[in-house]
């Protein structure tokens, strides 16, 4: 079966931040408060999961986490305002560009 | 400046086999009616443009590209009938999502 997928990117000054892998990263986080479990939960390492984070913020106009590294439990982890508000911006941007593809695999013709 | 952008991924059975990558390498194999050339104006290796186009042929219902191997000038590569059909239909999608695309990114609020 033939299939379109659109995969969103955010970019700020032409480098991504956010794509839906990072969305799934910031939604853990926000469920857990912690970026070990949040890591864990999507089966990434907790080097890794730090690495887009820290990407995240870094790239970011303002940062998305507030972060500590270490301790006893991976260390704590939340979504600021700021980050709270470009996931639904996301989500907003992601329903829209759903609805499109799937009016586009009705009428593809591979 | 924060920006929006769709990478478009065409799949067969959940696997992708065209993206606007390959879509270009179409268009220069098209072009040149040589894979050499082709992958020389990408930048790209010659070994990499036929894995491409060997990924590309495995993967979608019909064959796109009809391609020889080697010779004096790495080999003839031309475009079958259903691969101008696909590209004609990629270039559609195109269109549509980056319309979309442009108008979320003048609503966009990040």
């Amino acid at each position: 079966m033939i299939e379109v997928e659109c995969r969103i990117h955010i970019k700020n000054d032409g480098r991504n931040f956010l794509d839906s892998f990072k969305i799934k990263l910031l939604n853990e986080i926000q469920a857990n408060g912690s970026l070990k479990q949040a890591s864990k939960n999507l089966n990434i390492s907790y080097q890794h999961a730090w690495k887009l984070i820290e990407e995240i913020n870094r790239v970011a106009p303002k940062p998305v986490v507030n972060s500590q590294r270490g301790g006893l439990h991976g260390g704590g982890a939340t979504i600021t305002e700021y980050g709270l508000q470009i996931i639904d911006e996301y989500n907003i941007i992601e329903n829209t560009i759903n609805k499109i593809t799937k009016q586009i695999n009705v009428e593809i013709n591979f």
